[in-house]
């Protein structure tokens, strides 16, 4: 029995009951929206240590931060350090991406923090391949499923596969024509298989296979977006389109079986596209939640891309995306290191919250900030404060002349002159 | 005859023929939309040095940096440093807010500076006060309109003048309740004369006197919103949109007088009320051109208000507002050094041309640089870089073992991928 199976069966799980205590919502909505597929809780059922998170309609806007060695930097102490980071500033989970190095290892040891995690498996498949002396299209389906199956089973709660890499959707893209082709890694991977091996992708082509996968070791399905525009010049185009319906025919085959999904989305798009793409998205998904990375409103801002990505992110959770994948200054230039982990969750969580508060949801810290703000309450605005530390480093840079204003306006402070003036 | 008249006369001035050329536009179009007070171009008729910007409808959004000293941290050269770098960075204006030292000398020395120059008068007029032993509330009509004047002669290009701020706006705003009552500086300034003397604000009271001053320099009025919403739970109240109203009749005499104008806009405002904001603006003032401080879309993020309001400018512009101020990470915090205006402005870049592009304004760039990246081309994306230096950084910092990727992805590069494969 899945949680999903349970919950169309009537059945409160405690997993949903406290899902639904952490979001301050009725247990039997949880269950209602796990049921209809449009709220997912990755949790494996193998998974002991973790806190659970509950990602879709109606629920708290989530962020993902991803970490992991890749083939020019592994040292696994560090990635340890950025996924504790990551923890510590806000993620709601975690992704290891990792490449490099001894991957069982890393991600034994990235399991012990208590918080969701998901993996691309077709890296672990490559890396293995390539270990071997061979290349990424001699990677076999067993290979494939080898790895998925032996990750379900560590406790890996949610997995990225690119059931919309096709032969069709590939064909698209060839019609289409893009700047930028393919950004995806894993999307990359697997359209050389397809086009080296002129066979169609076993994650598409074994499906029912992988959903069997999935049910028996309560794994979330993250559906990939392969064909994610990787410029905001190829974004909303047929072959991204293309690739989103067949993602929306595998939604409904998961839910057949009882197989928890979402749908990943893009990437580079204008600020005036990202509305119709989360609508679209949910359309052709029957509402399953929407997991975007960024998106990037411009291309320009390399080494500022969290700031690009959370403007982009605000928007797309105000339309309605469940799930923000961050994004670090590092982005497009290197692997990030602690800091930028840092900054990039900072970032997004920004963005997460503020398209939070439209809904009315953690509404009341803003209101108490601004309470503080106005009673020049400085010790409650710091306790309020995304991250104490900093706002203590910038008031603290620069002595006010009175304890109660700083120093942007010392004693013109507005503040104190409506506590003069218009208080009395 | 003033810029406004001329173009109502059909005359095309070379100050229009040049801002046509930076926006790659018709001569004409500029004309028609000066004449209609749908574009402003801030240029004191005493000033000589300074590259002229158009700021309004249809026209690249701009972007204002503040600067200036506070009464408890007074440096001219580290004013003038961070003036520079505002500009180096992208500001297409800067606004002097200085309220300590000698504000004349400052102001002079900021004048060098090829850019626009705005000034809010009443902060002199507050200081001078201050300094003869005076307070706020003591200011003169004289005082004030003598400080616009002489700030007029010396050749600043736009004021902030709060003349919606009245008797009866304040009295909308007690009927209103407040979290935060008045944040404008200026504002609160003015409320407190107001209440203290029992006399309807000067600016309001001579607006006529205010439209001749700005009519004889060329000054443009930036009609201040000293009601702004001081928190996300205090926007869009009655309170901020009967200023609004008031400052749009104040739109309609300036246009009479030929003195261009452009209005001022909030501040702290959630996400999905920044596009309602921005169309209430354009419909009570005539179309004027919209300047907006931020928005800011949550209180809780101090240290990052930067990432705040680039989400909001970035909605806020996309939606039509046409001069963003930029927000740095000290805001709230303490005044900004040069490090806090280099980031605030690249944030309020990235947010001005993230709208921009939405429209096809600059989106070449942002073509080009996506055209680099599938080339594996650094040295060309470098050069489009919103900031060349730091993405520089953050690639140099890890070497990647082929020069042709980066540390993130290593060999596993998608676009090196696509590269071998796809493009075969």
């Amino acid at each position: 029995m899945t949680l999903m199976k349970n919950a169309l069966d009537g059945k409160l799980t405690p997993l949903m009951v406290e899902v639904a205590k952490n979001e301050g919502i009725p247990g039997e909505e949880i269950r209602k929206k796990v049921a209809a597929g449009r709220v997912v809780i990755p949790k494996n059922v193998h998974r002991e240590n973790v806190q659970p998170v509950g990602i879709g309609e109606g629920l708290r806007v989530k962020i993902n931060a991803n970490i992991g060695t890749s083939p020019d930097h592994v040292d696994i102490k560090e990635e340890i350090e950025k996924a504790n980071a990551a923890v510590k500033h806000g993620a709601d989970t975690l992704m290891d991406l990792s490449t490099g190095g001894d991957l069982n290892g890393i991600r034994k040891e990235i399991l012990q923090i208590p918080v969701p995690l998901g993996t691309v498996p077709i890296y672990q498949a490559a890396a293995e391949v390539i270990g071997r002396g061979g290349s990424i299209v001699d990677i076999s389906r067993d290979d494939l499923f080898n790895v998925i199956e032996a990750q379900a089973k560590e406790g890996v709660d949610f997995m990225t596969v690119h059931t919309g890499m096709t032969k069709e959707s590939l064909e698209r893209l060839t019609n289409q024509g893009r700047l930028t082709g393919i950004v995806s890694r894993g999307g990359s991977f697997l359209a050389a298989w397809i086009l080296h091996n002129d066979k169609e992708n076993p994650l598409f082509a074994d499906f029912d296979c992988l959903l069997d996968i999935a049910r028996e070791h309560e794994i979330t399905l993250s559906l990939g977006d392969a064909l994610r525009p990787g410029s905001i010049k190829d974004s909303t185009d047929r072959a991204q389109i293309q690739e989103l319906i067949i993602l929306g025919e595998h939604v409904d085959r998961a839910r057949e079986k009882g197989v928890q999904c979402m749908v990943e989305g893009p990437g580079h798009v204008p600020l005036n596209e990202i509305e119709a793409n989360v609508m679209l998205q949910k359309k052709l998904c029957g509402n399953a939640p929407f997991y975007v990375l960024g998106p990037l409103v411009t291309d320009i801002a390399p080494g500022y891309d969290h700031i690009t990505g959370a403007i982009g992110g605000a928007v797309a959770a105000m339309a309605g995306a469940d799930f923000l994948c961050y994004v670090t200054p590092s982005e497009h230039l290197a692997l990030p290191d602690t800091e930028d982990v840092k900054n990039g969750v900072i970032a997004s969580k920004i963005a997460a919250h503020a398209a939070d508060v439209t809904r009315g949801i953690d509404l009341k810290r803003d209101i108490e900030m601004a309470g503080a703000r106005a009673r020049l309450d400085w010790e409650k605005q710091f306790e309020l404060c995304i991250n104490p530390k900093k706002a203590m480093e910038f008031r603290n840079r620069r002595h006010p002349q009175t304890p109660d204003v700083c120093t942007m306006c010392g004693e013109f402070c507005a503040m104190k002159m409506v506590k003069g003036y218009l208080e009395k």
